[in-house]
């Protein structure tokens, strides 16, 4: 049977800042990033987050981010690996704390924002952020774009990790994402952007721009978590997914059955 | 046969900043208890005092600050309980991280500067600390101030706790230390010091301003990790407490033999 | 003729946070204070706030707050008057930089939150603002809750100052605001809010919970900037004073005539 | 008569943590880079920062950073132009408010570390640093790497400028400091270094690493003013100008006259 998980950013409002409908989107994830407090969120939002996450049955994971609030960790920087595997221990330690005074268990890791993609083209960065997570837990499951050197580096170091894809952006014959500057980078179209998926769960391939078939592996799909589009869209691809037979969990239950 | 702990404040650089003379005065403590990055500290001086401790067999505790690094958590803020209970609970999990990803395990919890001091006197404050410490693991040592509310706190709850005595403070008859605002409320001669330590230790009393004999549990005392005095103290009382037949060692040492 | 100012907090946004209805309740206020990057805001925030108000006419000020954007500089800190000179200064410093810029002109000053409730109070901390203030900038005008400590420091100085109220406080005998801790704080009617700052304006008066006629002199009054309801009490105010026959004008404006 | 302007970084430190022997390296330095909150300095230092540098009568500038204390404003970001110009008239108008309110005036602007390096070679972040300047005061002098896009975009906008060259910082035959990671990027004799200073005020030229004699000029001289090694070497180079009859002042000084 095809499964798949469905993963979406939380826990990203800071004090008086509120962003994000973390409570409705909760209903059609499987997997839950939780900020912990560099890019965004802070040490109440994440209890409450960690919370709204368990009641709902969501898996959880650090979200880790550059120590940047004001760019909400969207803007690169030029940390050392040693830097980078110092801020993920300490944010998933920082994390773990509000999972542990709950009895519960993280599922994963998953860098956000400039982390996220620095780390996706950048070997040494990619080494130091998997060797956190492996030290700091080796059972938890690294998030990175789908076959970057972030889900390699998890792989070499003996971490489980999770190729993520994007339902709404497009891809280049070479697997990559087509840059957000070029006009065709995003798909529009929530059907477009479902049936995207569904070709990358069944077939393990998605339709490049160039209009090759090109082999991509996807264990989970980033869904947005802020604005009413976010909401249906969330809503339509998991009914479409499940009629077109693929399950829906999260993916630390794939993997252990 | 006389035991006691020697604590210091350690982990207190910051970037580019460096405060305290953790290398030296790991030698002569016996607990540490590291910044987590809130008042002080930042991930990567937090792996490194993780390690210069270990290395020496010091035995670690989270030392969870206010929000405020400007003010080294030394200015009182109105936090309400439940955000005492989230830094706390933020602060011991990313310290945890990095004895995590060492196998090490996290000894104690001793808040730090004015939370420390607000919860020494604030009661619903402590219970807010000692539930987050109890929650995190019911199994780490609460620090505070000797017969203050905090170790109140800790106990309601469950947890081990150690009365932490100033040898360089001086003690009012109801068992209060004499405010700094006061002329007198330092001990400045080292060798008073030492005596009024171990006469804590021996009698489970001090001396007071006022020249009575107040009873005070003993189980651990803070020593300074800064200024060329320290060392020199730290040197002196931990021979002068042999001297007198007092072995020094870790808390936790103490409680399971 | 009667006259009265009608200001509100503004720029609060920061980073990908966004916060208040700024662009709208431009439209009914006659005095912005903007925030200057400690308690909220940032940097493009502030350009922007600037920008806005003054195409739309309206007059600014520095709105410095403590260094918690955790708390949204509501949390009592405990800073020294030295520290709060400090603060301000460089708060007032900070906006005007956007203002010269722009070839604009500061009018006012006014602390927020927690800066603004301590200073209420405090002769000390308040006479430290005002002394910022007017070192700065002898002709900015200093806003503080109607004659209190912090307008009374200013008076002594030598500023210029506006004393603020409330439209939706209730307000006791001696002159004071109802504590929000009991259930009469807060004014529910707009009507009767509006009722309230007639009488304010025209008789120098608020009728106190205790039924008296209080002497009580109104400048400026506090207009709220977020929430849907913000808005259409914007509008009331401004309508139904027109109707009164108070004119609505900027502190400076009424002033210089 | 040759001239040269002597500048250091001064202001650095932050809260409880000091950095920098400001008061003495004062006596040597004829323009003060005071640090503005965001790098590195605080509301405080920057006051006393201040004053010490007016008691000395050292010309003052502004001295920006990128919003990273953790990495004392040295790690690349990759902010937008407007953000750079953003938070450039922020940190000028935050200390121009010190100035201020002791009656100074600020002479120069000269930016910090990354936000230096980064806009020695990129024209857009550089145009937006010096509209900035401009901007807030189209009198202010910016300091730049010499000959760098710094300096171009400073000229282009109308600002009077400064080329800042290294005692101690070998130049390839391209005029660019020779990278720090190449073994020959440093010069250690300090006579070597102030002979090149010497030939730079005189001939307006420096020998390359390759032998050559490379046209570079040279109006202020970065001076470190941390380290017991700093303040000798500042000794040494201003008696060492002096007996080269170079007079050491302030840049504001050389083009008033």
């Amino acid at each position: 049977m095809f499964q798949i998980d469905l993963n979406c950013d939380l826990g990203e409002s800071f004090g008086a800042y509120k962003i994000g409908l973390d409570q409705d989107i909760l209903e059609y994830v499987t997997s839950a990033n939780i900020a912990c407090g560099f890019h965004a969120g802070d040490p109440s939002v994440m209890r409450k987050t960690v919370a709204l996450a368990a009641e709902r049955g969501v898996k959880m994971g650090a979200h880790p981010g550059l120590p940047d609030l004001l760019g909400f960790g969207r803007r690169n920087m030029a940390i050392s690996p040693e830097e980078a595997y110092d801020l993920v221990v300490y944010q998933i330690g920082a994390l773990s704390g509000f999972l542990k005074a709950e009895g519960l268990h993280m599922q994963h890791v998953k860098p956000h924002g400039a982390l996220y993609n620095m780390a996706a083209v950048d070997q040494k960065l990619s080494d130091a952020i998997a060797k956190a997570v492996y030290k700091v837990d080796p059972g938890l499951i690294l998030f990175g774009l789908a076959e970057s050197e972030l889900v390699k580096a998890g792989e070499r170091i003996g971490l489980q990790t999770a190729n993520e894809v994007f339902a709404d952006r497009t891809y280049q014959s070479d697997g990559t994402l087509t840059p957000r500057s070029q006009p065709d980078a995003l798909i529009e179209s929530d059907d477009a952007a479902v049936t995207q998926v569904i070709k990358m769960v069944k077939e393990g391939a998605v339709k490049s721009q160039q209009g090759h078939d090109v082999s991509l592996k996807a264990d989970t799909v980033c869904i947005h978590g802020d604005g009413a589009h976010a909401l249906t869209f969330a809503q339509k691809i998991r009914k479409q997914l499940k009629a077109a037979g693929i399950e829906v969990t999260a993916i630390s239950e794939q993997r252990s059955t």
